[in-house]
């Protein structure tokens, strides 16, 4: 951004273009307003032209408008999460989707290529958790790497656990997923020499307070090199994952 | 308590007790008034006279009170919990108190023979949380059961715990003390066959929030067989473990 | 464990085993992996080949699946918990199921004959905490204990508990399942000299906020011998409950 | 009570009843154990055979299984609170049952003739605390009392309360039912000269925390006099009316 | 107020008022204004020239102000809760105070005749409740009231407190004051016949959280009749038995 | 008031009201009483007639008549908060209702000229934030402001804030619309002069805890002159920018 | 700011200034570092000179170096607030600081001429409030304010606050400051017509939860045009009634 | 590990490690026992032979057998976490001891060379939270990395952060530490390419509830890349940092 600007101040200076201009370029920016949503073109993603919509809370015919505004701008291929069976239904009506019922995602324009071999780890503590770590390991395929899933290796069989000690040792980050008590990421954050991502989930009941304490537990964890994102934020898991490897 | 009611109605049918006695009687209470105390001479350890003190919030001047009201009615051998440095200090100058500063418990009349070989195991997370588990293991000691203790076996370096994987298989109860994140009783828990008591220390700092995080952890443990005392609660568990061996 | 080692270690000596061999053997693990479930064959009951699936957020399939991977692996009785109607009904299809629609539990394979006499004592507050005492009174004869139920006892009417004294100092383990202010815990760890469970339910309103009011009641009781489990968790206080009778 | 048991005592004595007996009336029960729930004949209302029903998590069964069981022991007035519309539509076709939809209350045997002149008033903050507010005048009626309704003087316009000086000030007991910021209690507690029974409500949304926010600012209340039932407990602040009226 | 009111429109109609007098009549105060405080001289107690200062957070000149301005106007008892030692020695210098260091209560002018025989019922469940409790008698006592107390009655031995079954059948008002788990409320609650006032206190530790566990506990007493004050407060308990009685 | 109250004496001693007649006046209300509801004349908008009604829990039947209230009263415009649909269908049939479905507000007798130009800003975080923005933005226009609306400027992309400078520089009062993290009042309010109003929504999952994080968050801005209303209280931050700006 | 854009491109254009040089003053900042704070001079009041530090957790020295570095850059006046006793004492050795121990604020540079006459009102709900009602009032006397001051108005006493009616009534902004049931915000609010900023203290105990009460409950409030700060948040209270009166 | 078991097996087969030694071996651990802690020499750091000690709940005696434990141990670098000042006095008695006051932090053996350039940049939200960056700073820098500090740069003042827009564009892993309401995460989150750490802290008032606030905040950043690790946790932070970069 700093040459953009020192580029535009030259361009002022040998009078390629007008100080008005110059001001109204600086102001300009790289994101369409659709009323509804400033889509933005080059805050996330930038790999390969891929781009994000969070649609949680999104009408159908907002994700339509975010999509088409997308597409218009050369993004070739999008990554929708929290997408509702019942919104994929209808903008399937209109784009080329794959949709992921239990993790909620949607894509459009397809996976990359992974650019690396197994370095990202999911590991889940029970069956439960699983649509959560579905949407970390899409979410990391879809920005290009290749991902290794460990389900239902929860800390109340710790031998199910030690059977992968290989992949746990070999892993360059590793997300571990739990309801309940969360031990998973303090056992698996102690054996492991990278980092570890912690994903709570709202997996359990009672006081397990809709996540609250898998939240708590992973964020005491007693062993080094443990960071928590919010509860059932599988998405963020698998970003962060990607950011780390690369 | 219904064989010394049959027994005072027969009385009253053969006359050797009037209607008005037999009232009397069947209000009279096994427990001494002094006031600030109403002091109970059967309600709990029973086992070889001995009987238990909380001494958080009394004063050395009540406590004194409760002792000799203990003393005058037989109770040989006397446990007090939660009695700080300064109120042993004093005590002792009446009475002839063992004190262990560290549990926080004093004792008259000495630990009785252990009745049974190691069967109540006693494991921590850390080193922070010993004070708690001698305030357990002293109690068990006391009640007559020998204790093995393993501490500063967190879930983080798995190994120190695995390496008393004998112990942990043979015990007939563990209890697991841990703070922070409290994962060691869902380990403990996944590995043992005997009940775990589980106690969350307030161990830790910001999110432990004095102890709730490690608490909510153990309440939802994924691991059968565990069960949750209050918080910094060793006495509890100490007497609980007990009473499950016995 | 220590055991199998031993001998697999004599196995490589003497040459019966393959190193190679012996490694995989050492990795190898007593459980199945059917992709969304590692289904595990020695960790939990244990008592005549009987298994338990926690079916909260399995759907059908997954539990059909991990039902076939149990009999297949010489399982012959199965307990679910936490089972909707629809389930079960899809599940009894499949399957020869015995369906308890109020404790939501589903048995394959039936009870067992119960090995001893009437010890384990289930007292609940109200009429609307039957649903968590069946869970409770159902695992444990499923576990093979035979069970008291005391329902509709709680301390705003102590008559109605009093009347039940003889149950309840012939009690080897009292399950004390309560709503609201959780109160009955107490009351029976006062009056009991065996272990009490104390089960938290999500009975009530208002500040009852979901069971956290009977839950912080039971976990701070100043009766000694009362530990706690998860709110609602009436599986649980069955199975630690024929863990210490046994 | 005690008049009860010296009477056994002397019908021992006088030999007109035999010890086992006795032994077996001093343990009999003023209750019908109908399995599912022990229904009680003395311990509640007591005015004129009332009996209350907490009808929430009742199934409509069990309910009319109690009202059978109440009628069967000369019950002539049943009070059903919690009762939802559809049972009462199902308990109308065995009873004659006056349903008051607003306040989910049903009576049996109708209302008695109140006793005393308006003393018990009720005042809520807003319209929709108005269900909450039936609840304690209908519970109230129910008792033998004569209520005063004085529904939307929220303290946001002082004067709607101001207006009603006079029926404040001459009330034996006032019940102040408010969500949101629950100021109302505080206010009326400061004007009058009588106990004020404060009532939490759910009303309100966001930070109100289903009524914690009134819970909180009732408890806390600077005016002297007041005291707090449970959120929403319409029925409580009702009954506790009566008891300080009478 | 109305008949002031209306005396005042009378005054201003024959002329012995003028109209501006009478507005500013109508705006006058029955307090003293010292700055920072509004001395209040008809607000509370009434009884007997009685008056009370909340002493918590004033400094020792402000509560010595306040002292002057409340006899200069003619009350001639003054009841000051939440005095320190230290601020009660300082007052001591200036005026007859008697001080209670265990309730932290300040008396001025001495006690009344009690005005009835013994109907106010104050019960603890431990000796740690005992400061609350006293604050709660000496208020009653300071008001008129004779008060019988019955400390150490928790519910972890019941015999202890069925062995006041009089007191608590003759009671017009209990005042039931546990920490804790806070049954105490709910048991009495049931046996009584009266409002019973609960008072949560802080005492206990771990997931008593200062007093929460209690507060919860009593506000979803499955009791009927019982209402809640703040925690520790020992003087809003008595004051509001006082006026339930009178 | 003041005023009226002068007015009123005088007329007391000129003798064109009676005593009698005069203090009926003085208790005489500006509102109507129609049972579940007192229907307010001059305590809110007074500007131009207008009027307010909560619409959350009032049925359909009593928005009538409250609205019939008020017409009859010569209130011409009429605004209706949390208005569903069902409801607003219903109001339709009897009235010229204007209905906006995302903001949920009704109104009748239209908007007001606007009085002055933009100076009201309402900024929102993101997308699923309009639906508050929209309710605060409609109040304002109601109340006769001009609003500026810009959505979905999160500080996750900065420029998409700044690209608006202009406008929060030239505010005279902005609302600050945010769910998650709420850091957007922040941002604001460090770059603004003017006051801002924070409004956290409940838009996100997880630890946002139903809009406790971007509450608590907004509550401890760094940034001077922030303040905050309630979660998703749209309607009053729309109403205190106006009060502001006027 | 955009203006100064515009005229750095002008300058650049005419090349009064080089590309090189106009880059780096387009990243200069108007603060000073001095290491530990980075001291801004044009972020907050602006009002003749004036800036403010928050002294809580800074050291004697942070604040002196603060201190110097505004005064050279010709701030004349400054307001340190959350100023210790001690910490004032070692800064009055070096600068001649106005010292107000009960608001714990210094000033540097005394108070300006009041701009305007009486239109900020202060009311408190006790006598404890007051430390947090001075920090608000010297706030805003340091932005040039004149200051009216209702201390001890809380609603217990309602005719105290109404005594005060006029001073209400013709405030342009009120700060009402109250803890424990913090109700005062909402009744002043349903009075006034202007902008009432709510601060909750945390004044009181038990349940009052260290201000959580009154904060619930000032954000809960029925009556608009309230809108709220942090607990204690005196500072923040006035500042913005300066931002809103001017 | 793998290697370790193969390499044993190979020995058992060939003879060279009886099968009881091989056994013992697959048992024994790389820790040292010294009783009140299981010194773990393999577990962290593992650079250059360094190790960490948390020092908060242990003894200066326990924290001196520690450090003399790693000694022996071959461990030449050794960091010491929540140190205070009184025990680094006592251990500098005995070790050579490089004590950082403000990060309350121990080094023994002194800091490596930076092995990187200016990777990890740290910024802080306010003067305030230096402590918990200094723990993270030191940290790293012991870790051997070369750390870019950018203090007090919160959101209220943005110029101040953007002024050091290359520092931000050119890290490899930001540690955004703020407490308050912990904005500062989600702004350099949404510019930064890199992960970012969140840490909060404790610093604030009132409803930062000892860092809750900025916890919450943190946890619900609209910013990907961002995860969050305990309040005041500089050490993890510090930690975790140094994992990603190497």
């Amino acid at each position: 951004m700093e040459n953009e600007i020192k580029k535009l101040l030259e361009d002022v200076k040998n009078g390629s273009i007008s100080i008005d201009d110059a001001l109204l370029r600086l102001k300009a920016q790289p994101f369409e307003d659709i009323g509804y949503a400033k889509v933005d073109f080059h805050r996330r993603a930038r790999q390969g032209a891929a781009e994000i919509i969070y649609g949680e809370s999104k009408t159908p015919e907002q994700i339509i408008g975010i999509i088409n505004s997308m597409l218009k701008n050369n993004q070739k291929r999008i990554l929708i999460t929290r997408l509702s069976d019942e919104k994929a239904e209808l903008i399937k009506k209109d784009f080329d989707l794959e949709y992921f019922s239990d993790a909620k995602i949607g894509i459009i324009g397809g996976f990359p290529e992974a650019e690396n071999s197994k370095k990202i780890v999911i590991a889940t503590g029970g069956t439960s958790d699983i649509p959560v770590a579905e949407e970390a390991a899409l979410t990391a395929s879809f920005l290009g790497n290749d991902v290794t899933r460990l389900y239902d290796v929860g800390v109340a069989g710790l031998h199910r656990l030690l059977s992968h000690f290989d992949e746990i040792m070999n892993a360059k980050v590793i997300i571990a997923i739990a309801g309940m008590e969360g031990a998973l990421a303090s056992v698996i954050g102690g054996l492991a020499d990278c980092p570890v991502i912690a994903v709570p989930t709202s997996v359990g009941y009672g006081s397990s307070f809709e996540g609250l304490s898998a939240l708590l537990s992973m964020l005491n964890s007693c062993a080094s090199g443990v960071s928590v994102v919010n509860i059932d934020n599988g998405f963020g898991a698998g970003y962060l994952a990607n950011m780390i490897v690369k």
